[in-house]
């Protein structure tokens, strides 16, 4: 730092391609901080250093920065500063903060921007002190890339080119660089294995008019692969010939391109010499409304889901008291009877298994070391999901091992009434997620409960399980659309005593059309039974009573074909009507 | 235009202020295209005219500028371009748009240089064409001031100074510029009467850490006013003296002015010699919240209201049939009710009569030449409220004057039970509007009906009937505070037929508190019988009746006390028990 004169040097969480999930080559943060939760920014200046992170990793990120001598600040509770406020306040007008601008956005960038504006500092963004540092730092992951079929995306590839050429054109662009590793799967129909959870490979693309050009390490693209991809005109570069790529672009050539995807080193490169439009990414908003292709594939892996889950129910219900059971061993039991489905690929998130307490923490992710023993008593939070060669699933049950305290069933119902009202709620064609994710939080509200995150977030079809643009939270205003695949997930967490979330994917759907204009409804497509033990039935009313019974009986039906005797027996009992 | 080599003009409907109700004076829009709303701006190029304006206006508009060569743009419909993309559209690049920066906000002409910047269209703000080319224009209005007195206001215009001087200080600013009236009659606690139904008077207000200066035309205060006004410490200068003022102020001075609520030419003339700070005015969100004196104020002003609307109900209800009525003779005798109640001080904003299709219209105001003739059948909406000097009334009824048919029924009982919801919604402290309008609006949507206007808006204490920065629309995220006055108005409107909305102003107060903190809820401060023949009974559910007859009891008793038999006994049964 003081070689190149900064007084400051910035490390986030994510990569070139600005992932959720991270390859390790890119986990910078982790590998200086020790830190290792997906979300988290060290700061470090001369004297000080510091690591925000939000509260689903408030524990983790104590326990793991112990003795580090990098302060924990708690994102998120109120008297704490951003990491850009913080450094606004901490350094000297006219200081200067160094950072990596190939793992920055060129939307963050421009915050931090407006955040040093009034005291005149000034940004560096051409250093990678990281890399000069990290010696033993892992190679970029060399994963062989794959062809999803079209009978599973139900659009090929040159369709999608021509419906995102109209859209280049109506935003008066005549090019789209794309960083996000899942719009560019999606685009191309391909699939890869260079990130845990996310089937993606680490590539760019640019889309214009006369051309399609993938930059990608052509180690991972077999012969058969690049011949499909060539067939369809896509054109193979090297993933190190984006930049020199880019400063031969002509001059009067609009690159579109996503400031919140896309690095502000790329921003720099196309400047020097052709133009930028700013703009969503055109495969986000397209991917997330899935075809009718890929909404039968998201029906049917569903089945499979649930039958795996049901059947890990069901071998948790009968097993448990007999063997020395722990939060990680019977998360290892799910994911083994969810690999028997067809068209299993893998886990699409780290599985969250969290007992007792445990279940109050976000993002709690048992490791066999520490994870918590199970006895016959209190409430367990089972958070999983998986990838399949016809979609992606993501569901949450919440179970008791033993007798339910009143507290516990009082909490349990209210998340219930909240994942109904939304599971059951009809709202007009352009209505967005913050609008239902209020409708979905106020029956917890009414009984003075609240749920600190979103009521639901967009799911891929075999792609990242967290998807956008569309989210139910307090802030997102996408309209929701038709096709569109989203969770219904909300919960109540009681610190240090138990945490309770209850959660389907939902697809939405036409619902009725009046004189004022269409309205919209949700299909609930994850069928695995809610611990109707730990419901307070008087709290119901006959609606809610209803769709519970309702969705049931429809869980006994879409599953029972595919059970045992005796496992059809259990469900039977577990979906019983009330 | 040519003369300045203007390519366009825009004019808009605000003044210096940025008011909603704006002196004639300031009425260029009106004065130049005929069209009389108080939302619409008018652009002319060298070949063709237009106006912008809302869904509220659009019959309206179309009417006044019937042969006026003006092409009416309806803002909102789907496919109509702005005022600012039309210009963008039509002009050549590099042309030059001219306004008058005197009546324009900061934030308006910043949205308007975006939408130029790619065309290089620049704007010229320096010229007042409308004021070179009006000959007749009326004279800034020269009503007298008058002290509200602190048995009203609750706080002393001292103790405000010194709350709005801390929160300068917070923002690192030396002197903060008002130029809204009503944030300025709240901080000095004076009234006006140069605006029709805003108790406002046209003035700027400059606070700074050692001087308090107010700039208003001096034939305004009278000596004793001013004497009131010097012994707290303010200076009294011209209203004209406000540039001269700015132009002499320190370099370093840093002056805080609202981009929403201050003209660009103020703020050009301060940049060219202080510095500026860009932020909310601290007043609005002060006022917003009303100490304990304005909410008693408020209570009471409500309670005389109320008994205004129920002997003017009941003079509908056993007088209507008698003699010839209009939408506006029947306003008249609302109006002349009101002006019998302690305090009253005139109309908070012009009443909204409107009988069966013009119900649908919004902000439909009669005129005596074309006002509907009342008949002894469908629906009337009456939308009216009252200036006191203890508080600001603003209530709707719908009443049904003959019977009622099934969709009348039915739409009215789903606004019912939209307005029972907010009413009797509780919520986390930092909920946003927008949530509290989405939930407020699901009852609607459950029944496929959609309200397009937000549920509610901020109304002052003695002052204007629509006040920030707090509203239950869809796009509002200021958090609802405890203390905060707002109206719960939803409704559905049917094109050609009739329109349906319930209006009461609200409280925020404390509803509970849990280990999830504080949550609010709602104290209904309006007081008159809802058309209980309107209602389908069998469609509330228990806790919607029993909201229903607890308000009405109360309505008996609060307002008994101050009717006559007659009236008492046709209040008894409106407000029976269902």
């Amino acid at each position: 730092m003081q070689y190149y004169g900064f007084d400051a040097w910035i490390v986030p969480s994510t990569d070139p391609h600005q992932s959720e999930y991270v390859a390790e080559c890119w986990q910078a943060r982790a590998w200086l901080s020790g830190f290792t939760g997906s979300a988290g920014t060290v700061v470090v200046t001369q004297t000080k250093a510091g690591l925000w992170t939000d509260s689903r990793y408030y524990i983790r990120a104590a326990q793991e920065l112990a003795g580090s001598g990098i302060e924990l600040f708690k994102v998120g509770f109120s008297g704490v500063l951003t990491y850009s406020e913080w450094l606004a306040a901490e350094m000297e007008s006219g200081g200067i903060v160094g950072l990596d601008g190939g793992v920055f956005s060129i939307a963050e960038v421009e915050r931090l921007e407006k955040a040093f504006h009034d005291k005149s500092i000034t940004i560096n963004h051409n250093q990678d002190l990281v890399g000069q540092l990290w010696d033993d730092r892992p190679a970029i992951p060399m994963n062989p890339v794959f062809l999803l079929d079209d009978n599973f995306s139900g659009e090929t590839r040159t369709a999608k080119f021509s419906r995102i050429r109209g859209k280049i054109k109506e935003q008066g662009a005549d090019a789209h660089l794309l960083s996000s590793l899942d719009d560019i799967a999606w685009t191309l129909n391909i699939r890869g294995n260079d990130v845990s959870y996310n089937p993606v490979a680490i590539c760019y693309l640019l889309i214009k008019d006369d051309e399609v050009r993938l930059f990608i390490h052509p180690e991972k693209v077999s012969q058969s692969v690049t011949a499909a991809l060539q067939a369809d005109g896509i054109i193979i570069a090297e993933y190190e010939e984006l930049f020199p790529y880019l400063q031969r672009l002509p001059s009067q050539v609009i690159v579109l391109i996503d400031p919140e995807k896309t690095n502000y080193k790329i921003m720099v490169a196309i400047e020097e010499h052709a133009k930028i439009k700013l703009g969503s990414s055109i495969p986000e908003g397209l991917k997330a409304v899935k075809n009718a292709t890929e909404l039968a594939g998201i029906r049917n892996a569903h089945i499979r889901d649930g039958v795996a889950m049901v059947r890990w129910l069901y071998w948790l219900d009968t097993q448990i008291h007999l063997t020395d059971h722990t939060e990680a061993t019977i998360a290892e039991k799910l994911a083994e009877l969810r690999s028997i489905g067809e068209h299993y690929q893998g886990l699409s998130f780290g599985t969250i298994s969290a007992y007792q307490a445990n279940g109050a923490i976000g993002h709690y992710a048992p490791r066999s070391e520490t994870a918590a023993a199970l006895k016959p008593e209190g409430l367990l939070v089972i958070d999983s999901g998986g990838q399949y060669l016809d979609g992606t699933t993501d569901i949450t049950r919440t179970i008791c091992l033993g007798s339910p305290t009143r507290e516990q069933k009082r909490a349990f119902t209210a998340v219930l009434k909240a994942h109904i009202k939304l599971a059951t709620s009809t709202f007009p064609h352009n209505t967005q997620g913050v609008q239902l994710d209020a409708i979905t939080k106020e029956p917890l509200w009414q009984q003075g409960f609240e749920c600190y995150h979103g009521i639901g977030h967009g799911i891929g079809h075999y792609l990242n399980v967290h998807e956008g643009p569309q989210r139910f939270s307090k802030s997102n205003t996408v309209p929701i659309e038709l096709g569109m695949v989203s969770t219904n997930e909300p919960g109540v967490y009681f610190e240090g005593k138990f945490g309770i979330r209850i959660e389907n994917v939902v697809i939405t759907v036409p619902h009725a059309t009046s004189e004022f204009g269409d309205f919209y409804g949700f299909e609930t497509v994850s069928w695995c039974p809610i611990d109707i033990d730990l419901i307070e039935i008087p709290l119901l009313n006959t609606a809610e009573m209803d769709w519970l019974n309702g969705y049931h009986q429809t869980v006994y039906e879409k599953l029972a074909p595919y059970l045992t005797s005796e496992e059809k027996s259990w469900l039977r009992i577990e979906t019983r009507q009330v």
